[in-house]
């Protein structure tokens, strides 16, 4: 992750000093939501804090938390939205590398948690952080009047993350497909649902709770939608330079490098004029939007 | 099962055809409440509905409704739940049948889910139905002064299938004790956590959205936790009878055949003592204790 020196933001602070901030104020609150290291049964929450943490970007918490901003939210409530889909997530990843899923042995570095811990703790794990985020979200903190948005949230990350348009029909569109020809189409769909979905929920959820105009929340859901399909291609470019044994249902292998990489930085484009309506309340999320997706490649 | 012929019910219905009554309308509404079979990607969803139907008792679910009728509640809001529930245990089956768990080939006579499905899409089909169940429980209809029961009855669940005290915590136990000696409280704790805590929170939900008061909500909770240890007690009698190969972590194993049967019937006695208070309305609820316990032995 190369240091960013400009542009200066906010409080004096540069880009990646935002980040990195933002980073450990998440990570606080994730050690704070997760059951003690030692809590009993032990194994089942080393496993699961030994997955969270130290954790890769956090861009999904951080997307929430600079949404939340820029449209005025209550930090208490989207803190803990953040650290809910920092979980889901990690669950996300943790059965993705599983032998039955893409049998992956390394995870960011260090053994995969079912490497480190067994296939059934990783497998418990994964559901026990899966759980954990249910029960924060049911529990954000709401005065009276905004007990709907609380619903309005787990309805929509349970869509997010589900078998018809979420991440769930993403993993299943990409087993089935695996080897086997598909459209572009097919493409664009595997991708929205596997890691478009819950990155765009991660910013409605945090304009919805934040209290945003129906129209503010359209717009960025769409911001969303587009930085998620955006994210995902970069990793596609990434993780294809990098010989990675990843299935070839990748933006590179149907479009080639040049042409994918032309996509991702148009996909951003559209993004931002989506968002022109905050003014200079969305310097951050720009800024952000350009660091999770294009500045990568 | 044997047929009950005895006592006669309301609506002169007999035990056994209240039971058959009750199963076909929870099977309904989770028919109503599954998405479709064809809806892409199909294999996910065949294998939710596999996993499904026709499924067992819905134990669970008839503790709920009845529950929720002995304390006069709305049967829409109670249909939900139970729905949930069923979707709950059925995502905990499919987990425990992984050949990373328990490794069964065959579930209620037909192949397990991995075994017809394959390991990945039984593991998504699990999380499916988990997360589907989180929906139904948000969406749960509610008039506005009820919001809070909704996030109450959430975060119930959640501790109930949870890495703490709920099912998540009584498989890890199980399997880390596996082929260890273990104390008296530990296997009660294993079982109240990985079977009696979903249960009690069947009636304690059921209870709680049904609007009851506080004290029959603790009592009717009392109630629950005891049939559900008692229900496990049983099943344990059951299983041993029939030499599987479930990990020796039962109370049989523990305390010999006799004395077990013995526990599970004054389990169920002080329970049926919890529910004294609701006088007739308790009929069902009480005949529903006993068949789900001791009259299985």
């Amino acid at each position: 992750m190369k240091r960013e020196t400009t542009p200066v933001l906010t409080n004096d602070l540069t880009f990646q000093e935002y980040m990195d901030q933002r980073k450990l104020t998440i990570d606080k609150h994730l050690d704070h939501c997760l059951p003690p290291l030692h809590t009993p049964p032990e194994i089942i929450h080393q496993a699961m804090r030994y997955s969270v943490f130290p954790g890769g970007k956090r861009i999904r918490p951080i997307l929430a938390l600079t949404t939340g901003e820029a449209v005025g939210g209550d930090f208490q409530k989207l803190i803990s939205l953040a650290a809910a889909l920092e979980m889901i997530h990690t669950y996300s990843l943790i059965h993705d590398d599983l032998p039955a899923m893409d049998d992956d042995d390394y995870r960011r570095g260090q053994p995969s948690t079912h490497k480190k811990f067994g296939e059934a703790i990783a497998l418990l794990a994964g559901n026990g952080l899966l759980i954990r985020a249910f029960q924060l979200l049911a529990e954000l903190p709401a005065q009276a009047a905004e007990k709907e948005s609380k619903v309005a949230v787990l309805d929509q990350i349970c869509r997010a993350i589900g078998t018809t348009q979420g991440m769930l029909a993403g993993q299943v569109m990409d087993l089935v497909k695996k080897g086997k020809p598909f459209s572009a189409q097919q493409l664009e769909q595997i991708h929205s649902a596997k890691t478009g979905a819950l990155i765009e929920a991660s910013v409605c959820c945090a304009a919805f709770l934040s209290g945003a105009s129906e129209e503010a929340c359209k717009k960025l859901g769409t911001f969303g939608r587009r930085i998620g399909l955006a994210f995902q291609i970069v990793d596609d470019i990434l993780d294809s330079s990098q010989a990675s044994s990843k299935p070839p249902a990748t933006y590179p292998a149907m479009y080639g490098f040049e042409a994918s990489r032309k996509m991702a930085i148009e996909l951003v484009e559209k993004a931002l004029q989506d968002i022109e309506f905050l003014g200079s309340r969305g310097e951050t999320l720009t800024e952000l939007a350009r660091y999770i997706s294009v500045r990568r490649i």
